[in-house]
């Protein structure tokens, strides 16, 4: 019977065939003793020389780094085994050959793993990382589907910019341009007039000439929209849902974390509430610890490091000067200058997590917005229909995954958190 | 207290606040009647001259369709109020006007709909697909995750194209070219030799100049990727797969799939086991049935709605010739002629849902295919090296996510089961 090596406790004693890839061996006289890892975990299996064929026995002596096998054994309890299950094997098959396998417990450079991406995956920490992202969009998307969140996938291909046109990738289009989108929340702002509460969830692309340990061209970004939710609603929405898709993550990614050697008690802190603090009382932060700050810009990577630093679990920075912020933040009524921004910095200097605001629902302001940011009104008529027809107050944020999923690994550079990261220089494998 | 309408069931007689915008108004002298809809659901409001302010009582008469409002008033039950409940009210307020709303219960061409997507979204018959389309995409994700299945995302960008390059956008990328990416399965097989079961599920490009009913230059595609898995096990896994989905959608949207007009029954024979016919029956039922078909040849859309109407559930079709199927598609070792693919077809002519196959895992038969194709060795390096250490059989498929949301919603079109549809002549809104 074929099993996965994680149902490896539900056979005790039976005969069962794992199939996998040979992640380890060593040898001594008439015992091999093989790792296997088969995508659910790691087990060990005996091949003792008096219990199986000779011929299995020399195969087993002849295995190598990643080749594919089939291996037939009784399951047994073993806690020196990883996993705590042990194959007693009665046969093995090699399937796939595996000859000078690039990737050897030796120390490769960082280029060198990134060009041999396809198989770095297979990597211990790789495999961990991936695992604990998929488990984080898992817990993200229930959430909100939990919570009568409507999942709607926003366009990619827009003829204008969000937030003006720097930055973007540019594709032919039938004779014409498109633009690649860099957030849906535009088209999420539509949906709510219809569903309430909608998400999006999907690649965006950045063009941006950084370098940087937190920067992707291409990433991807979770934005939730709510039609009747003002600026704090906002804040107590994105809170509620951090602590809880960590804490979700923490129970069911104990063995990934382990393997990552991620400092649990990080996040177990996060919890509510988070502080929240305004732009300027973060601005005097800055000063007091010295940063290189000018009053009235935004944070560098550096700035933000030191405000993440400064708490020790998700802090809130909220009411920025509004001329930084995008045209469609609602201003403050009780001071013009500032916008209903917030943005929400990860502990441990992993910076920006989430961006959000309340929108601009009034179509006279919205207009004088455009007009401020030069953005051409005729791109934007759609959008200024949704206050011309049943305008409500509305709030949204988006996430950053890749940077959240780097936040709970503990990952310092973002690259390992996707499964092909595209950067400025690298677009293969 | 605010609660959405879809609540109403537990607030029997409690005072609450519904917000929302005007889905209908009818007045009869000292009573009005409003319909509401907040996103959850409609509800009718009750506004008695007697029974509130003048004010209130004015305002609710100069509603207009599609404002915005909140209706304070006590739940009851009134089994002629759609959803069952109604709301006496106590207060109304209207929040943002609607002047002139461009669309009215007339009938509007395709065109003005699509040039006004930004609204049209608000009507019952959009809103029921996007909620059918939102629940499938839970249930698929679902399926797959509750089995085992690593949810990985892959590349949008790419340096080359899966099956040659034609239909593909083209963007500039840092001074060199990219492009977007029509399947992320070469990627997954490279995922699955780590985690043995993933799943890609997000937005794919093609550039046909195509205006047929069943095209988008842009749609969402979900591929499911499986180590030690053959032809005859890829078609089991799609058919658990699209009964539990149909399944659950027919169970959880009842509602909108009445809104629809859906005849359900079709969706009801949904059940295993899928009839599994090879290309060459197909291609003699084709004749049977006069069809205008040249053996050898791919079948066309009339192709596909014939063989589709030949059966009361989705049909398999497998075998193909192996001259019309991609590059990486195993030949059948029993008549070399054939490709280990396999089509399936919705019923009722809603065309092909999805094509999977068991992938080449030799190396040398991968090379010469790639010659076959004239393709460049030196793009696939990486992918022949899946081949190269510890190759093992493997399958998998890809679902166009919108063609089968249009089946189970029976719309004729796909560009009205995806939130802002991107067409040949259509980029906006």
């Amino acid at each position: 019977m074929y099993i996965y090596i994680n149902e490896a406790s539900h056979h005790l004693g039976d005969e069962v065939e794992i199939r996998g890839w040979l992640y380890n061996k060593r040898s001594s006289g008439k015992l091999h003793f093989l790792i296997l890892r088969d995508g659910t975990g790691l087990m060990q299996a005996v091949v003792s020389k008096k219990e199986v064929s000779e011929e299995a026995f020399e195969t087993s002596g002849n295995l190598t780094q990643e080749c594919s096998l089939i291996v037939t054994g009784k399951v047994s309890e073993e806690p020196r085994s990883p996993g705590g299950y042990e194959l007693h094997v009665t046969d093995v098959k090699l399937v796939g050959k595996s000859e000078d396998y690039p990737i050897t417990p030796k120390e490769h450079g960082i280029e060198f793993l990134l060009d041999h991406r396809h198989l770095w995956l297979r990597s211990k920490r790789q495999h961990a990382i991936l695992k604990v992202r998929a488990e984080t969009a898992a817990a993200m998307r229930e959430y909100l589907n939990s919570r009568g969140f409507v999942n709607l996938d926003t366009p990619i291909f827009t003829p204008n910019a969000c937030e003006g046109t720097s930055d973007l990738f540019e594709t032919e289009y039938f004779g014409g341009s498109a633009y690649l989108a860099q957030s849906g929340q535009l088209y999420s702002e539509a949906a709510i007039m219809s569903f309430g509460k909608v998400y999006c969830f999907g690649p965006t692309f950045r063009s941006e000439k950084s370098k940087t340990r937190r920067h992707l061209t291409e990433f991807w970004m979770l934005e939730p929209e709510v039609a009747w939710l003002d600026l704090d609603g906002c804040m107590d929405l994105e809170e509620d849902f951090i602590v809880e898709v960590v804490a979700r993550v923490l129970d069911r990614c104990a063995e990934e974390l382990k393997v990552l050697g991620r400092d649990t008690s990080v996040l177990e802190k996060v919890q509510k509430p988070f502080p929240r603090i305004t732009y300027d009382r973060a601005a005097e932060i800055l000063k007091e610890k010295g940063a290189d700050f000018t009053y009235g810009t935004d944070f560098g990577g550096a700035d933000e490091t030191i405000l993440g630093e400064s708490f020790d679990r998700p802090v809130f920075i909220h009411h920025w000067p509004a001329d930084i912020k995008a045209f469609y933040m609602k201003r403050d009524p009780n001071d013009y200058s500032k916008a209903l921004a917030v943005d929400l910095l990860a502990s441990e200097g992993h910076g920006e997590l989430i961006g959000g605001s309340q929108r601009e629902d009034d179509l006279d302001e919205l207009l004088k917005r455009l007009k401020e940011h030069d953005l051409p009104q005729k791109y934007f008529e759609w959008y200024l229909d949704l206050r011309r027809y049943g305008s409500v107050p509305h709030s949204g944020f988006g996430l950053g995954f890749e940077r959240t999923v780097g936040w709970i690994c503990g990952t310092p550079h973002i690259r390992e958190t996707i499964l092909f990261p595209r950067l400025m220089h690298r677009l293969e494998p």
